[in-house]
């Protein structure tokens, strides 16, 4: 194996690098093309590595890819989730190099989708074919790959309610968050859901000039601003009334377990070049980013933005919000909150609407299973250390809906870093990373089938 | 005269289209090209009118178009001030016909500067050819044309301390104003000025993906919604230090005298499609947007404004923000007090920077003078009706410089409606404003040169 995965390593990585080529940017229609482009990559490499019945199962968005290799029936049956769709990769112009011109610099893939999700579960696919090629696959292994994870996956759920007996499996298997560090291994036990919107607020049914109307008009910038300033307060809670009410209070010792994990507040503020982080009150930074629900503003826009100044009082200002949720809520409930509450806030004279997005279910998965020992034992075998249970802040919607589907728990194996820049403009993902990972995937293979025998 | 203007209606019309279809954008570089190109057709139509000495004269920045014509160094001095530039004309999707392509409807001229101030300044340029090709001019004229009067004159000032002797004159008249209706006339005898910043907040060095740091760190957009919603208080007041103190205050007889101007708050709302207007307490819709400062977001940027979902906490937002001033306050001392208190506001964790646009002082002109009864006999003349004196809430910048550097006040005799949608989608000025103008213009040099015997 060791052999197999030295000899192969430039192959692996420049295969990487072409599928990192493709701007599979779901959310723009413009990309349409490309996004099919990724898919039927991933689908010829999936046979390449050794897997059977590899093919694109069309939806009304972007098409799944699945394969299998069903080695032995009586033999557990791993199921690997990823997702080929890449985030927007605008602004552009912060890219030091092209985001679609995969770069190495200081031994760092530098390429929108380079960590999220394509170095990822790129890892998997080489695993597997490492597996095949030398002692066999010690479990049954399928693998599906969908094109829609950054636009909240709307059309996996109906896929995986159609084909419960295909993607029929033991556990789940993703590579889609981070580790502490290189020096620390961990292995996330949740992940936040997510509810997302778009708000509109209108006033005047055309822009008007600023010195003729301003001051007798509601202004919809100034209104959409004191509306986003309300939903927090002077604690850094947010006031959507019941927002916290299903909320799962973690105990104290439970508190004192997650604080254990390393972190160095300097460092972090250091990282990121700022002087001071922003929070909740009552909660440390790791738990603001994990165990507590939150609301930010994606996007602003409105009046105008161009070189210069104009004098205009513009009809509409809209922002795009979302909210990060954590056990017990849903992201139903809570968009049905902020829709209503957002709207019970707008003044007289303006109109305000609220657009859903999609939402995503928060994720727990179990620490005393066989499932998460295997994974535990594989980062022993490959790092030489016990990964840290850690709780993570960012949303794959999708974890909760496979729980319910197929009534199996996922394990959330990711390599990457949070320095890694996902959905940002400069995205990486170490070459040590993304090799340690297909290192790493085959050791979860050979520990999950010996303790689930 | 009337026969001359009635056999050259449709050519000073045709013009004016003409002048209508150069994008002369002074706002954005890449109409540069454009903007000389405005600037030389309205010399050309300057010497055609009968002027001498048309000329542009350069600035670092857009040039100024000037023409005179000195009858009789004894009689009366007029001298006309307008611009030829325009602001932009996006959003552009909301235009019914494209911006720069003028389009006759319901009796009226669409295209962006039409009233603004194109169509205004050039019933100047058609009077004086008038004048001078049947009875004579009355008095002497000078005619100046400037190109940044949409990005705050920047040049002109210069411009006119360094040709105080070619400038002199005894009045200045500029149409760039409006009339409360086409039934009503009326002459402005005061303008807001004008403070118009732009302000950047910063937090991390990049954009973040807001799962992984959501909730811990400084969102740059809701930090600066926060910000600008702390602008106004609940009355409506802005809550910057020292912003009122100088503000003039009108006595309850001069607010009486300006609620004299017929207004209909019903008709006002429907014009507009609003269901409740929304201003500082204790102050008529008339007053808010004429005798008090004001502050709005003229435009706010940040984040993702694409299409769909994308989870970033971005590094920066923006916002561009003016005040209209009242008599006594100053732009500098409001773009001061404004960017002592909104650097004051700035919580930790984020960089503020906040960027002066230009400024224009207030202006306010007596109605006991020999050049304002010039002006309202005018329209008599013309209108038969004496005009109704307002107070405007737009800007002209230039006036009060014209005061301090050339002695003399401006008349402001515009023939614009505030429904003519300036600067915003869909521009439009009447043909009857377009023609009546150029009536009106010449009887207002007749009763001067009178007058002022």
């Amino acid at each position: 194996m060791t052999t197999y995965l030295e000899a192969n390593k430039q192959r692996f990585l420049d295969e990487l690098l072409e599928l990192l080529r493709i701007p599979s940017v779901s959310a723009d229609s413009n990309f349409k093309g490309d996004v099919r482009r990724a898919a039927e990559y991933v689908k010829d490499k999936l046979q390449a590595a050794g897997l059977d019945k590899a093919q694109l199962y069309e939806t009304p968005g972007h098409p799944i890819v699945y394969a299998e290799k069903i080695v032995d029936p009586s033999k557990p049956t791993v199921l690997v989730y990823g997702h080929y769709d890449v985030q927007p990769a605008d602004p552009y112009e912060l890219w030091l190099s092209p985001p679609f011109e995969p770069t190495i610099r200081n031994e760092r893939i530098y390429a929108r989708g380079a960590c999220d999700d394509k170095g990822q579960f790129y890892m998997h696919v080489k695993a597997i074919e490492a597996m095949v090629a030398t002692d066999g696959l010690p479990c049954n292994v399928k693998v599906m790959i969908e094109g829609e994870e950054e636009v909240g996956s709307d059309h996996l759920g109906i896929f995986v309610a159609e084909h419960k007996e295909m993607l029929k499996a033991d556990v789940i298997l993703v590579s889609d968050t981070s580790i502490i560090s290189n020096d620390t291994p961990s292995l996330e036990t949740g992940l936040r859901g997510l509810s997302y919107v778009e708000v509109h607020v209108t006033g005047a049914n055309r822009d008007l000039h600023s010195g003729v109307y301003g001051g007798g008009v509601a202004n919809p910038i100034n209104v959409l601003c004191d509306m986003i300033a309300s939903l927090h307060d002077e604690d850094g809670r947010v006031t959507i009334p019941e927002f916290y009410t299903n909320v799962a209070d973690l105990s104290d010792a439970e508190r004192a377990e997650l604080a254990k994990a390393p972190f160095n507040l300097t460092d972090y503020m250091e990282d990121l070049g700022i002087n001071d982080v922003m929070g909740e009150t009552g909660y440390s930074t790791n738990e603001r980013t994990s165990i507590r629900p939150t609301l930010d503003v994606n996007g602003i826009w409105g009046g105008y933005t161009g070189e210069g100044a104009k004098t205009v009082l513009p009809s509409k200002a809209s922002a795009k919000i979302s909210m990060r949720l954590v056990p017990n809520q849903t992201p139903d409930e809570i968009t049905a909150l902020f829709t209503n509450h957002f709207l019970s806030i707008a003044p007289a004279g303006v109109t305000v609407t609220v657009v859903p997005h999609h939402g995503g279910m928060p994720y727990v998965t179990p620490v005393d299973s066989v499932e998460f020992d295997a994974a535990s034992k594989a980062f022993e075998d490959a790092w030489g250390k016990k990964p840290i249970p850690t709780r993570g802040g960012g949303s794959i919607p999708i974890m909760a809906l496979f729980e319910q589907e197929l009534g199996v728990k996922s394990i959330l194996m990711g390599f990457g870093l949070d320095s890694d820049a996902l959905h940002s403009p400069n995205e990486s993902y170490g070459l040590f990373n993304f090799y340690k990972g297909i290192e790493t995937i085959p050791y979860f293979y050979k520990h999950y089938a010996e303790l689930k025998q």
